[in-house]
């Protein structure tokens, strides 16, 4: 890649049909820069494995991250609040041309322990989206956007819920972060100890981390006879 | 509190052997205050459940969120990172005052289905420190805070790995905030739905999500004869 299109932070004509999003000068690391990704159905498989982002903003000059549920659809993201949040009042102050934002979804795989303190390290996947904040204003887009940001929590259920009336579509906020300059940063390797540390004492290795779903637990006031739907019963 | 003192960042006098931290304007949330709490232990034991944190700050006018490790010694966060990560070059040029940032720390407890999708939330315990990140100079310092890095991801862990020598202290940058302007929210019940929705058909209430350790993979030159350590087990 040129040094004239790694600054570039706008897909060319061609980006849609693309498998990777370009790299540019902010989401190429300083470093292991073998960890990272920018292929398009890594990104999303990373994004599809969550839920949760730490949405980054800036406020009054200084720097806020609030964790937030998200949801995709293709290659957008949607991030949900009220419209009394702060981060959907701060993009509705700044419309046009929209809110500088920084999107980070995190999974922890696991624990590296070197024999070394200097080389423990964490096993993870995680995307980080540089964009701009908008919210979105089309009632189908963002009804479609609700769809998505439950089924992302729970696939397959916007179907099995009441959709949203006129009166929660009106008090529900939605931005919009197109993703464009995107990279994915994956760590997946045992230890990397120096050769001399190799004979030491230590236990050395990984300590797998994992997402763990529990047992559905019904609302107190669930009505009698109503099953556990089997897309909780499948996770 | 007063509207004086709402706004101040600074802790009082006393701060440092109250219970709580002061709560200012910007760790008052504008909706569902009743999740807010800014009482110290809460806070620590958010902090001390988690060894990732997402670091955001300003590089060239925009937000940037970056997963990190982060280790707590009493009122101190320290961040970890490479002296070549954007981060620490960030803090090293603006040295004085310090690099604004914001540190968040977030465990989802429980997706929870209502009825309606407009009241499908999350369980979660999060914390939010805004604050100032200025780079450990000190060397015993520093020593201590690699220590609570390692002891963060694996209680336990510092005294049973080789410290960390000249060399590599040198190529270790590390980063202290602050805990002063710090609030912890918690989200820990089921759904809210509207009393209307309450007959439908819909399945409602919480899973519960966990983070799960799993066996522990020895290294592929781990040495015949070292045991799986007691605190790794007790896990």
């Amino acid at each position: 890649m040129s040094s004239a299109t790694s600054s570039s932070t706008s897909p060319s004509p061609a980006h849609e049909q693309t498998d990777a999003y370009e790299q540019t000068e902010r989401t190429t690391p300083t470093r292991n820069r073998d960890r990272a990704s920018y292929d398009r159905e890594v990104v999303h498989s990373i994004l599809d494995a969550g839920c949760v982002c730490h949405l980054g903003f800036i406020r009054d000059g200084a720097p806020v991250v609030l964790p937030t549920l998200y949801g995709r659809i293709g290659d957008r993201l949607y991030v949900h609040g009220s419209t009394g949040s702060r981060p959907l009042r701060t993009a509705a102050r700044t419309e046009d041309p929209g809110m500088p934002v920084c999107l980070t979804v995190t999974h922890l795989d696991g624990l590296v322990l070197a024999r070394s303190a200097f080389h423990h390290s964490l096993n993870y996947r995680s995307v980080v989206v540089h964009g701009t904040a908008r919210q979105v204003t089309d009632e189908a887009e963002l009804r479609a956007a609700l769809d998505a940001l439950v089924n992302q929590a729970v696939p397959g259920r916007a179907a099995d819920s009441r959709p949203a009336n006129a009166k929660e579509l009106a008090a529900t906020a939605v931005l919009r972060v197109d993703l464009r300059e995107v990279s994915a940063k994956i760590r997946n390797a045992g230890p990397g100890d120096e050769p001399e540390d190799l004979a030491l004492p230590h236990w050395s290795g990984v300590v797998p981390v994992a997402t763990a779903y529990g047992t559905p637990v019904p609302a107190d006031d669930l009505a009698p006879g109503i099953p556990v739907p089997a897309y909780l019963t499948a996770r």
